[in-house]
């Protein structure tokens, strides 16, 4: 037997490869978040929460950003996901030897001019040098800490129901919560598979990348926010799937309303995949009580005028059940595969 | 300008590079210890430090251990010799699609094998599947929590004269402290090369792969130790060097002292390579208060009897000097490069 693709590609497959090689071993209950859980961060202390994500992505200079950026965006958001304030990375880089100083200079800078953005730090790190043929690897794992706006936010959730977690996990959707999108979605999927295939559509789109606690931090101080799941590998079909699974509820979506690009689903239509299923690297999928949802979403409408609620969470089936735009209701099956390996 | 691999393999070159390419733009003060020290862990809050190590070892099982009890240990001993105890760490598997689930799981258990040595559990993680030629990489960040065997170190160690920081620091050596090394030194490093290059030299040795909490932590316990660093990728040559630079003083070796095993020393002579700058993954090198070295010693011993006090630092010259087997004097530099690279 061997390690095949389809484990690492975020869907049903790698549910499965995860639990039999890697959680059967270490699925330790020390922390209130288990391993198992697959949740975007622990917790390990009461103020701390720890994440890690390795990019792999190709190429690694792209249409709106580059490896570099993802590495400080990706593993910064799957903190802020979880209501944790992104702090500290931990920097680990494997490059291929030849790789040209001017691309990684270039990459360096993006991370930078990242972290920036939401003043987050740098402070430990590794790099190793390697003959294999990979270009850039990086790894970064990320430290979020709890603060103010958290603590907020958990006060209004709490004064509708209760809501036993520190942290706003993605299993914290209850019937009625309003599902709201950031912003246009599968930019950065698109992007990647263009590049990486050469195909020229003549469309002008770019990555989306981008640290989602700018918003998201604003979105707290509002509150009323009971789940929150970053959108990239399978996109807000993977994202809204796995919400609805853990929390134990429905999803129903009205597609009119998903935000996205015109000429961004009709490339989409034309290669055959699910926009749908098109990874994101700088939107949040948020559940929010529905009493505070124009409130939240006016907040986020600030930062990115096409947020939108897009459904909402029901007790009345299991399943994300999207009503298409000519009125008929269809199943959003989680993607088994990943169309495009390697994009985040 | 392309990366070269010498800008990886940890020595002077490598300095360079990270100073140029990565300091320049990463250095942040927020932290009492900051990026550009290069210590082992960093830091991030008064009871927690931070690692984080990228392994690309190979072959990715080899006598006494494997890539995966490489990637517990080594970051776990990264926490260790700043005097953290190893409590939470995160995984990151780069998998070449088709590596053999066999090599995979038994890389796996030894992961599990090594944790519970010291009571170190993985709580989050991140699972790639790529196409490139690598094997498996995996990359462990490590987090290190303030401990009473700490504390009780730092107290002994206040008791002869100040020491500023609140952890173990690689910089802690002042005249006079003596020098203990753990154990036999180059087995890791002499096991990797023979079993890259396959060459068979009909000599029995292997990894000295191992969680040096183990003993580290009873050390703390009898107290006086100023000074702790593993020495890893470029042996104890550059592990002394560095502790000698960084703290400003020279260090006298009695090579005769230098505990290492002859069949292992005249393999190393025999390929050409200096001993000293061969790769362990289980030792330590400490500095320790004069008055306080015999006990030290005698702790250590318990879990190796091949430690040895093998030399003191001194403030007469700035180097690190041997004083050789047949009574000569050599200033023993740190290596330029790694003699063999991608061993741990």
């Amino acid at each position: 037997m061997i390690v095949r693709r389809e484990d690492g590609a975020g869907g049903k497959y790698m549910s499965e490869f995860l639990k039999e090689h890697i959680f059967s071993f270490f699925d330790s209950k020390i922390c209130e978040i288990s391993l198992s859980e697959m949740e975007d961060s622990t917790d390990f202390h009461s103020d701390f929460v720890l994440t890690t994500d390795s990019y792999t992505a190709f190429p690694p200079i792209f249409k709106g950003g580059s490896i570099g950026k993802l590495a400080i965006c990706g593993t910064a958001n799957d903190l802020a996901v979880m209501g944790a304030e992104p702090k500290y990375l931990a920097l680990s880089l494997i490059i291929q030897e030849g790789f040209a100083i001017s691309d990684l200079r270039k990459i360096i800078r993006d991370m930078r001019d990242a972290m920036d953005l939401i003043d987050l730090e740098i402070i430990t790190g590794d790099t190793k040098v390697v003959d294999s043929n990979i270009g850039l690897f990086i790894n970064t794992s990320g430290i979020g800490r709890r603060n103010s706006f958290l603590e907020k936010n958990l006060e209004t959730v709490r004064n509708f129901r209760e809501y036993p977690w520190r942290w706003v996990r993605d299993c914290g959707l209850n019937d009625g919560d309003v599902i709201i999108v950031s912003g246009n979605i599968a930019e950065h999927g698109l992007t990647m598979l263009l590049a990486r295939e050469s195909i020229d559509f003549e469309i002008d789109v770019k990555s989306d990348v981008f640290p989602v606690w700018v918003f998201v931090k604003e979105a707290l101080k509002i509150g009323g926010i009971t789940a929150m799941k970053d959108p990239t590998r399978g996109g807000i079909s993977a994202c809204l799937n796995e919400m609805a699974e853990k929390s134990g509820v429905g999803i129903l979506i009205d597609e009119k309303r998903v935000p996205v690009r015109e000429d961004v689903r009709a490339v989409c239509d034309a290669l055959g995949i699910d926009v749908f299923s098109m990874a994101n690297e700088g939107k949040v999928v948020f559940g929010v009580i529905p009493d505070m949802a124009e409130d939240v979403l006016e907040s986020i409408k600030k930062h990115d005028e096409n947020a939108e609620i897009i459904g909402y969470a029901t007790s009345e089936f299991k399943e994300v059940v999207v009503e298409t735009r000519i009125g008929t209701k269809k199943v959003l099956s989680p993607p088994f595969m990943d169309p495009i390996p390697r994009v985040c």
